[in-house]
């Protein structure tokens, strides 16, 4: 470990967690690369946990962020009009609400996905005067008091210090073999004597990013619409991490048909890993008072300019188009490397560029993250016992780049589980 | 109002709230002053509620922030060690902490004040296994369900939807006309029959922004920090507002002679403008677990290198000396303005650069600031009734622009009480 | 209507209920039987819904209870020491405990229901520092916040004007078909990801009997029980209705082999169908402070006398017997009825003396119900949606008493189904 | 201690409190008199903590009763009519209501006060739709977690094992020495930043029994219920204890001359010290549904009977002006003590039938009232500390009865402070 890292040790709090996984200092970056101090560089499948779906320093952004800065652009305008706003608001409109037909009002609800989420769920309780809201087993949605009653890992909800109420957990798809979650769901809603009432909403990912990987199927996601609808029920879908391409479209939930009643999008909207988040909000429920939500840094004017650019990306499919051959490609590999390793006891999950294995092995998963590191790859894991390694590079990354990042993985795996089948 | 303000009122949610009150699209910025898109000149007196200490697009904070930029500088860490980081802790280390004897760890929770607030309430709460914080009226800490449950704004607090649990709400100082706040707070303390649990902590602004700029007297803030010890209740300081300068030296807490448990700090502390946060917790009770609250947004890079940039101004006691000399001017401007126009009915509250005249006159303090706005001048009013006009100039504002200000205040008090008294 | 009745509409809360659906002034009462002011005879199937079990005055334990008051014994003694209450616990203690080796501790928690759940809730949580309780779907535990939080009734559950917390609803034993039950609830315990903590206790009743007489498997509770054990949960059996020998037994736990640490006794426990009540507590975790649950009523002394007497019943296996041979001539008659009449849709429902007919066609059990009161049969419903007719003679009933409420019930049904088949 | 006391140390829970206060085991009792299974005489000063105000077994009561028991009367009819009931609240309506020009409702809420104190509680949340309640410093409500909530002792708090919620505790009359606590109540309510709600109500005891026997000025209260008036909070006397002549007066706030909107009313009301509660409530608000609130005990035909007797005492005023002749002579003899015995550093506290002593001197009361209770006389102490010994007697006692009691006091307290002054 380099001298320097003397500092976090000596200065930062105990809480402090993936410079415990990754202990070097990270000093440049470029697209799908880092480089440390020492000068090592990386090959990063890791994308900020989803908040640098474009890589590191996109150029493009980059250009305009530094004309922005030179020009003097407002840079801190709280939710006052400035024009890099303005361009964003009607960017954003014109390549992606209106092409999917969604007449979204657009909330700036403070930077981050926590704040689009506990934006969200207050609007939620207000319109509907309920206090209840169903959450789903693995989610993540933040770490504030709100966010954090939704969220379901249990090391997490215990940092609360206090019980976290008005919240229902409810099984994710598939959670408890043969047994559909749906219809246990419903019976809760329609029996009187249930003790679940009816909620304000239900707030889900589409794909669970830090729960493990978890992909709800299409059909999952329809049928909870249809139950949503029946019961007067508002559906939120935290797109925080899932969302702005990482599953392969914008919205994570487009291929499944369902449209959202409030989408939180956050992380890579700003396309450049800057502070950033919005939650849309359909407009017959955009019912808060002015300032009845409010925040210093909902107005993050870099990071509208490189939204705005980000956008471009957007224009026509040829984006999605890519990232659906390269993320076939990532989901080939997977089931290559459990077909290849069976020590692995693995399972391939997720879906586009949100995808990974889970081990059944304990503690594998972790190592072989680890020993990708030494070898110059940077991965996460997740899942609530650590047991998914996790595929997210950015949706930019070309093919030379995700075979680098194949080879370290396979290397790790194989350096792991010791001694691969042969084939 | 301008054509292009359709966008915002098309688009954007109905939140939105300083749009409303400063209703043109602004452009551009640099020190106390604003453009708008029409070209129009306004002096910033609202410097981003407190988040523009040192004005807008400080050239020095402005060139490194380019040349980190061009340089392919990391954007976004997460967590994880980056140059600008250590750099950052290294220096915040070296001109605040040590030369003030604090031997703070360094939390970072994510990039806004609310995250900060949530930090320390959950770390206050899990450290002393007690459910209960005690806060203030008309205290301020944010939306999120943590930090609105221990703001008083009831408007606000009706946003949540839920009930708002695990607090107590005392008389902050003053409250009540020749009555101790704190004889009160401390007999519910030692009354094991009143209901109110020893509380895990207090929570408290020394000036309180939002809540009408109400100044708590150093005596007091001596002695509830003796009350806090006596009965091993943990004491936080939420200086998202009030530090970094606005009262007149870094931690606004200095001058009172006391020494926080946790302190909370955000708004101004990027220097920029750029969202950023950070919590400051004595050694003994960084006791999270790595990882027990995190969040995407916690390395933002680019505030860590402007952050670092603006310690310069602390590095000698040169900048505090000249703040004090100007807040002197304004608060002796103020003075005059109440002795001077009775019919304001007027109150100088506050101290440093976080000062305003509270007026007993129902809506008087909007219209004034209504009528700045029309000549070119931007100023917030605060106070459970919006009574308080709020002067907050950037630190860095100079002589002139102070005086062009004063005059256009000077005006509209005068256009708004109509028959001002002669002198 | 009676005149007299006048009396209840002109004074009595709006809350008033059974008064509604027996709209006649009572008078007297003899085993199973009563009569209104104008001498109709009716048949008791109701039995104060479990509250008298040995039906109307018995003349054993009213002979005890008038020489009891005529000398002058103690009425009222909150907790302190009583020869009445010293008589009783010896008595439980020969008579009920030591016989099944079982050694709780007894405490008298206040004379209702829900004085004993709100007793076993709190203990449980002290004891175990947990806060949450998993309770289950159309359970009723009584009245008051805590009770009501585990208590599935919407209707009730709006009652409480705030939201209920602390608690996670699970799913009772054959709530949704051909899914297990215990298997979605240790999913959910074991699962560190799912949002549910471990839990301070389970509470449940073996029959439900406000939920719809609703009796789950021996299996159920045994493999209920072991989850308990596995994971440090409490397991709080609700015998309040259950218990005192309604469904065959003393403890309606003891045909499934089960040993809960907490079990609530009432209702039928004085015998006569006095307030009483008390909570059965494990030695080991008998941790309450002295004093620290109390309340007025604890010690009634007149239901000690009672509840002394009534236990003779249990000093042999005679009664048992008896009750076993009547429950299943009950049973059997429901069965008949079932069968005989299609149109009811309907099938039976729970054991022993807890038994009734739900019946699918909307509102129709109501119907029966109030058709067999017309013919002097007292007969309640219960269940989300009133689906249950519920027959709960008094233990004590005899032959004739059962055939004269028999008759009465199907001439009710064929009433009201119109058009019985033929056979 | 007798050997008899050891079924109570083996087989009753720790909770067990006033057994261990006074450790014999009760047999009899007549008026103001008790004696123990060794026949020694004893003087009741505590009179069930006010559940026996007219004194132990009164012989018409008791005729009545027995004559009822011995006819078959009902015993238990949840909330069906029965006679017993309809002459309840025929006489109740008749003696007590119309005389006071009070037009209340009757709900029977089930047999104790905390009971009666949920129900109102629930009631007041849902016809207002707010969900917070103002209690008092060292008020006591009652176990049950919505009583408790109000309930100010932080021991029996502790008890819930969760943190209590929906509450707000204000400080009751005289709290801190020199403040107006209503002053400070009110600049709470009127001020929307003050973090404190509307309640839906504010519950209050006149006189607080178990904290310490204070009582309320009539000024304080008739300015309480100008607040709660001005606010459209709903004001409930919880008259539980200080109710039913208790203070002189069948209600303790009739000298206030205040109207409550709701009366908790328990302990003495069935004059016999049967479990018997009712919870009175102004027409207009009468909104619970049918059986939205209900429970098992709430028609006690032995408690309608002995209560419906018990009214004879208030049919004119000879025994309110017996009890006040009474109380005046009570209260001059612990004025006496207080001025004979300074050591006690004693304070009178409390008025009617409801006083006792302070004393400064930590554990002295409770020595007193050990003392008293070896030469025979039964006395409780309360407070939070325990640091009154109350003087609790029967209505109905006699001069006699009085005179023995007060020397048996004065020779605890002279053997207590080991040297009195003479005088």
């Amino acid at each position: 470990m380099s001298q320097n890292m003397d500092i976090f040790n000596n200065m930062e709090s105990e809480v402090r967690s993936y410079v415990r996984s990754f202990p070097t200092i990270f000093t440049k970056a470029k697209g799908y690369k880092m480089w440390d101090e020492s000068g090592k560089e990386y090959i990063d499948f890791f994308a900020g946990a989803g908040a640098l779906n474009y890589g590191h320093n996109d150029s493009v952004m980059q250009k305009k962020l530094v004309e922005y800065i030179t020009s003097d652009g407002i840079t801190h305008s709280l939710d006052m009009a400035s024009t890099a706003k303005a361009e964003f608001l009607n960017r954003f409109n014109e390549v992606i609400l209106k092409p999917r037909d969604l007449n979204y009002k657009v909330m700036f609800p403070g930077p981050t996905g926590t704040n689009t989420v506990e934006s969200a769920l207050k609007l939620a309780r207000k319109v509907t005067g309920r206090t209840d809201i169903i959450s789903f087993t693995n989610g993540f949605h933040g770490m504030t008091i709100g966010s954090l009653s939704v969220t379901g890992n249990s090391m997490k909800r215990k940092g609360a210090g206090i019980p976290l109420q008005n919240v229902v957990t409810m099984p994710y798809d598939n959670y408890v073999d043969d047994q559909d979650s749906l219809d246990y769901l419903e019976r809760f809603l329609e029996d009187s004597g249930s003790g679940v009432a009816i909620p304000a909403a239900m707030i889900l990912e589409t794909v669970q990013g830090e729960g493990g990987i978890n992909a709800a199927s299409f059909e999952w996601l329809k049928k909870l619409e249809g139950i949503c609808k029946r019961w007067g029920i508002l559906l939120i879908v935290d797109d925080v991490q899932a969302g702005v391409g990482r599953t392969g479209t914008f919205f994570s939930f487009e291929p499944a048909g369902i449209k959202p009643d409030i989408v939180c999008l956050s992380k890579s909207l700003s396309g450049y890993g800057l502070p950033f988040a919005v939650t849309l909000v359909r407009p017959e429920i955009d019912k808060f008072q002015p300032g009845e939500h409010n925040g210093t840094f909902r107005g993050n004017n870099h990071a509208f300019v490189t939204a705005t650019s980000a956008l471009s990306y957007w224009e026509n499919d040829d984006f999605e188009k890519d990232v659906k051959v390269k993320s076939e490609k990532i989901y080939t590999f997977l089931e290559k490397m459990v077909k290849k390793y069976p020590e692995l006891k693995g399972e391939v999950r997720g879906r586009g560029f949100m995808v990974g294995i889970a081990s059944e092995v304990e503690g594998l998963s972790n190592k072989i993250a680890a020993n990708a590191f030494e070898l110059g790859l940077i991965m996460e894991t997740s899942g609530p016992k650590d047991e998914v390694f996790k595929l997210f590079p950015p949706l930019t990354i070309d093919e030379e780049g995700l075979n680098k990042g194949f080879a370290i993985i396979e290397e790790s795996i194989k350096a792991q589980v010791k001694e691969p089948v042969t084939n």
